[in-house]
């Protein structure tokens, strides 16, 4: 089959590869419908030192189960699916606290940006999707792989709801979901950092109340103008870096919470007296158990109540996958959907 | 009136300074009955540069309304109060919910090693105790002052209740009283780190379940070993240096939850991830806002279901203070009342 394997940074190559095979009885495979580029591979994608044997890429993807193997009884070949952006086996101590990213069984898929991908413990992975695989549905069906729930754990975590007000830092796909889980979960002010104006109007459009474009110590002091001079109860910081990190610690309010969602690219950060301890700043978030939220975020999807696809702006096949990186790194695309 | 003025490192003197008198229609002067020397003392103890001028020292007593400001009118000279560390006007937003120490108008107390103390906003303040001032409950309610709050803060942003595992990091007395104050949430486990074999056996009267006494790596794996490999739900860190950072984010389960409340005496540490993100750590606690919780934790003291007091192994008289530091500093005393 054909798979799209980054050698490097800016390297991103289609290739043929070998079919993948249940290997155990709880794997399936799935032959991939769509498939799309995440900001995590965008930090590898400026990164990662050259290695000679590659690295298969891709770990959100919509598909059709081809093949099961023996134990895998709740899943049949045909199903569409959608798989969580790491497989879990959904029965251990720390799925059942919907913990499924702590599995000791689990893993983060690689290999998705290919015409099929191989899914260990699929039973306690995937999801069935009540729809065809031609549904206009498939990319909002598809943020739930990552995207979607990763804005809706910000949310959840960070404790949004009716009467906290949130700022979200960050105008990518997660940030913009974590707009919509925000106010799907009633926050009334909602804050969006972010200076690139396509982004930030479907920010508005997904349910941001105010824009703030200055960046470091001014957009610090502009949400707290916006605030009183207080800042949010909630803030959800959805980059990664660590300027996002000292705009997220310097917006919160007394007492409140900074969510990250954004994979760190750094391992020290203040946590001080002066920064986060004695105003009593909760910091909290971490990467999404996608599993324990597909249930919960599926109907507003499938009823159009919300339609986080709106995220993707570019669409390409899959031999043009590093076409959609170049244009994501060079912020061309928000996001890029990827169809074998 | 004789007061304890730090004037440097190792250099605490009791010296004559000017009677306080209240200066705000919202001041009281209170005579001091009890006071004590703090944890955080002793940080200024062993590090602060020598200053000409010197400062007054001491934030937790317990006292006697001597004069007030025309605005008080809730209390009353004669009457028998505790004092949070910090003082607050107990009416603005962030009062209201319960978050005193970042009061607008508040502050930290200094001068209470003394014979009397000026309080500001003294009825957002003060709570008048219903006991005598010879009362033999005095020291378990001195402790509602700071180290009983700030252990009971601990376990209550960690969010212990019945059925989580907690560890206390740091057998001082805001680790003891965080396990006195765990298992009165209802923790069924608690292993107590500390090395100081009779601070530890106050930690098993208190509560505790299982004492490590290695530190660092080792302590980490024997916690680890503890608990089937996994750590505890919620870890309680009540010293504030980085190694105690450290060992509280390595024996926390994924998914739980470490709080500090031994001020932080470092502002950077690690919170990327291998050490907080990736297992969806949340990292909370600050300063105790002790006017929120006093109402809450003082029927246990007046009625005996608790005995926080015990944390007292030495009692001094005010001329005596310098000696209480450092019997403290040397680690003879575990925590030192200071009586005018």
């Amino acid at each position: 089959m054909r798979a799209a394997v980054m050698y490097g940074a800016g390297d991103v190559r289609v290739e043929t590869v070998a079919d993948p095979k249940p290997r155990e009885s709880t794997d399936a495979v799935v032959r991939v419908v769509s498939s799309c580029v995440c900001g995590s591979d965008l930090h590898l994608y400026r990164s990662m030192p050259a290695v000679p044997e590659g690295l298969p890429m891709g770990h959100e993807f919509i598909g059709v189960v081809e093949d099961t193997g023996w134990d895998v009884t709740g899943l049949k070949s045909g199903d569409l699916v959608v798989a969580p952006f790491s497989y879990a086996d959904n029965t251990c101590a720390l799925c059942r606290e919907g913990l499924h990213t702590s599995c000791p069984e689990g893993g983060i898929f690689s290999g998705a940006q290919a015409e099929a991908v191989l899914v260990p413990h699929a039973e306690g992975t995937l999801v069935r999707l009540p729809v065809e695989e031609d549904s206009a549905l498939l990319p909002s069906l598809l943020t739930l792989a990552d995207v979607y729930t990763t804005g809706h754990h910000a949310a959840v975590t960070a404790g949004v709801r009716p009467g906290k007000t949130t700022t979200v830092v960050g105008d990518g796909a997660v940030g913009l979901l974590a707009v919509l889980s925000a106010r799907r979960l009633g926050a009334e002010r909602i804050i969006l950092m972010g200076r690139h104006t396509g982004r930030t109007d479907l920010g508005r459009r997904f349910g941001a109340t105010d824009v703030v474009a200055e960046r470091g110590p001014e957009g610090i002091e502009r949400v707290r103008e916006l605030t009183g001079g207080e800042g949010t109860h909630t803030v959800l910081e959805a980059v990664g870096h660590l300027d996002a990190y000292e705009t997220a610690v310097g917006v919160v309010r007394a007492g409140g919470v900074v969510s990250r969602v954004g994979v760190p690219q750094y391992e020290q950060a203040p946590i001080g007296f002066s920064t986060v301890f004695g105003g009593n700043i909760t910091l909290t978030g971490g990467p999404t158990p996608v599993r324990s939220y597909i249930e919960e975020l599926l109907p507003d999807v499938l009823e159009g109540r919300v339609e986080p696809g709106l995220v993707f702006d570019r669409s390409v096949d899959l031999e043009r996958t590093p076409e959609g990186y170049r244009a994501m790194h060079a912020r061309e695309a928000l996001k890029v959907l990827v169809r074998p």
